[in-house]
């Protein structure tokens, strides 16, 4: 499977401010770039973080993108995939309804109702891991499923258990002319942190977009 | 005054590990921008935390460069400025040596006998502010020192106070290729974080340098 994650961060390298509300950090160049991307993908990625904070639908924009996607044979839209260790997804979450296929990545410590419950919206539950979920393991399952190229879209936490098992592929980082500072605000990259060896990266290409800079990187 | 914030961060945004201990994130070209800058600054600045995680002498490197200082009738090194609203600089600070002139800021909760200490060693103490430092007032003092031009080298929790008081007018950001994570890890403005409004930048230039981009960008 092939994962290139994709964030847009602060120019002090913040997801959002310390109260998880969305900050636009992008424009509108940026944004029709990462529907591009999500429309050449087989999925699209989030945590559950991300689920509860800002309820996404991770389709496609636009409908031309879509109409291409059909014409050669795929669905409208690439699927959903959540990692969602206890299952905390709503069942009113955005990712739920039908305008695609979903995945809900979790561990053997989800109570079973909450498995059921997601079964019955029609999403497909992938159990693998005990207390967390194990990536490398749920990738497989949905490599199973035709899913070749996903692309990951947050959060933080989310984006540094993928660095964390040496699965990312790509990273590429819109970074946004403001400043949102502050100790516990959502960073590109949470989790406990790397301490001695540091996953290197390889500067491929800088660009120019909206009144910022998109920085794309391959993993060393 | 002139303010200039330069930092080198990680793709996700840290200054460092969790750990905070130092971690080479730009490489040899980086190092000799920044002595340039340095060597440009009547004063160099960072914050305590700095001071204690990595006992820094922020003097400029390159002979050359200080020779060129002294021919234009300038100390050879730019003054040193520590932000340490208590007083926590151990004497033996190599910002304490007589390599440069240093000031001190710190507030009134400084404890007397520190500030004694301080003043000892040949630094010059700046008081301005009740439990914190007053930066405005600090800076109105040096520049009747005659520092116009100051570079701030962090930390993050000093980078942000700057920002929050609206002093800075440019903002320079290397940022490397790895990624270093960690929600404890320190990032390039920490502190309590903006929330509604945040200060807006804009983007001067983009530049390849060692393996990463350096990014400057004005304060708006």
């Amino acid at each position: 499977m092939h994962i290139l994650v994709n964030a847009a961060m602060s120019a002090d390298g913040k997801l959002s401010s310390r109260d998880r509300e969305q900050v636009a950090i992008s424009g509108p160049d940026d944004f029709d770039r990462v529907d591009a991307v999500r429309a050449d993908s087989d999925g699209v990625m989030v945590g559950v973080g991300t689920i509860l904070a800002d309820d996404p639908s991770l389709t496609v924009d636009d409908p031309d993108r879509r109409r291409a996607r059909s014409d050669r044979g795929d669905p409208e839209n690439p699927a959903r995939v959540v990692a969602d260790s206890q299952i905390r997804t709503p069942t009113d979450a955005r990712i739920l309804d039908d305008e695609a296929e979903t995945y809900l990545l979790t561990s053997e410590a989800a109570p079973p109702d909450f498995v059921a419950e997601i079964e019955e919206t029609g999403a497909t539950v992938v159990t693998a891991g005990d207390q967390r979920v194990d990536l490398a393991a749920a990738f497989d399952a949905l490599e199973a499923h035709g899913i070749e190229r996903l692309l990951v879209e947050g959060g933080g936490e989310l984006i540094f258990s993928l660095f964390g098992a040496d699965l990312v592929d790509e990273l590429s980082v819109f970074v946004g002319p403001s400043v949102i500072g502050g100790r516990q605000a959502p960073t590109l990259a949470d989790g406990d942190g790397f301490v001695e060896e540091f996953p290197a990266l390889e500067l491929r290409s800088v660009e120019r977009i909206d009144d910022g800079v998109l920085l794309e990187w391959d993993v060393a």
